[in-house]
């Protein structure tokens, strides 16, 4: 069954405008490690994350889930799990080039943010689903799926003025996996603490590339 | 070198206000297969592409590619790639199930929409990039960063009433790469023409999952 498409037209000079807006909006969006504990209305987390559920998919399988954990006892159980895999990962698996790399960023293992932040969003890619009748469900892109969730996601946390930092936490999947009781189908793909920035947050002095450095005209 | 970061801070009512006024619009956006030759001003797609080059990346790598194409013979070399693949793809290499898969969206390997919408974009992901001494720069994370900035992407094209389908053309990448010269770090991740829709779209008659069944609290 197939619906007809008509969305509302924008003048000429509406599409313009509306997309210089955006593009100053969304260029305003940094990755925030400082997140305050001031308290942000559970609706505006349910909105986000229908507004992620929005995204393509492929075949549409939808293959996403949410996990958002505000217990304190649980984001501490995350930050411990975090911290330590983090630990290693700096000190030994990644060798010299990796610290190097992430210098400027002045990241570390400590992540003081998983016991402060409101909320953290942990983002499961389902790597297939179940049919009815129990057989395996092919998930095509699922990675790729989800992770353009995550953008939209992204997109509408920086619309209402929250910031988070998008993390991949290396290694620790099947721990917090275990720990928020998740199904075997079901890898950690993003973890985002979510929140209001701190009054003294600073954030890394980085430049994007240019237009002409990200775009080739065919 | 770090900074402050001190964003607006909305009320409580416009936070919540903002929230599903986003989400009303992001739950507009559907994938549309029937694209209008009607042009769209140049500018626009420049600030689309600008908006997802907003987007995190893995230690700051940016490794993202937009090639825009418009020359008609280009476009039409595309549709011959593409067009080929595909039809392998349906008829040989993926067999029943994934034809099944796909049956109510009505989807085959014929893609008028390459020839006909004003603007093809393609998504590359640097796998790596080169230093100033020659030396391969990791990009970490890289189809993750890419694939976030593809669904920045969608929004702003969703926020200006352009159009678009997510494709990842299977098997193409190469050909499609050597037809648009671009270097060899660099791997198609997906294809999205771009424009308004035709007077008589259609899509197929989905729906999408409910809060309950992709969000869980903890
Ligand atoms: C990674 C990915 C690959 C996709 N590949 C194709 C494709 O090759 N051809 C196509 O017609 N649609 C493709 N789609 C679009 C999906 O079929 C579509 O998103 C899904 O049916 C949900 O419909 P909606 O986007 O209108 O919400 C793809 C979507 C994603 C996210
Ligand atoms: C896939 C991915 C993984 C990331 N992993 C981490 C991480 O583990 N820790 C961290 O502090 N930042 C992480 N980041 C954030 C990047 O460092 C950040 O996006 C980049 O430095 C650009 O800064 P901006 O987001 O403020 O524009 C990650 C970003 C992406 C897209």
């Amino acid at each position: 069954h197939h619906i007809p498409y008509t969305p509302h037209q924008y003048s000429a000079s509406e599409i313009l405008e509306r997309s210089e807006k955006f593009y100053s909006l969304m260029n305003l969006r940094r990755s925030v490690r400082f997140i305050s504990p001031e308290p942000v209305p559970r609706e505006v987390i349910n909105n986000v994350i229908l507004t992620a559920g929005t995204a393509p998919s492929g075949a549409h399988t939808e293959p996403w889930t949410f996990v958002v954990v505000t217990d304190a006892d649980v984001k501490h159980k995350i930050r411990e799990i975090v911290e330590e895999e983090e630990e290693i990962n700096y000190k030994q698996r990644m060798g010299d080039k990796w610290v190097h790399d992430l210098k400027r960023l002045r990241t570390n293992w400590v992540k003081e943010y998983l016991d402060i932040a409101p909320y953290l969003i942990l983002i499961f890619k389902q790597i297939h689903g179940v049919h009815p009748n129990g057989k395996k469900k092919t998930h095509y892109y699922n990675e790729i799926s989800v992770s353009i969730a995550c953008g939209i996601l992204l997109a509408a946390l920086q619309n209402v003025g929250l910031v988070t930092v998008t993390t991949t936490p290396l290694n620790c999947g099947p721990q917090l996996r275990a720990l928020l009781q998740r199904p075997a189908n079901e890898k950690l793909l993003m973890l985002l603490p979510v929140g209001y920035p701190t009054s003294d947050a600073t954030v890394p002095d980085l430049k994007r590339k240019d237009l002409n450095d990200i775009m080739v005209n065919v």
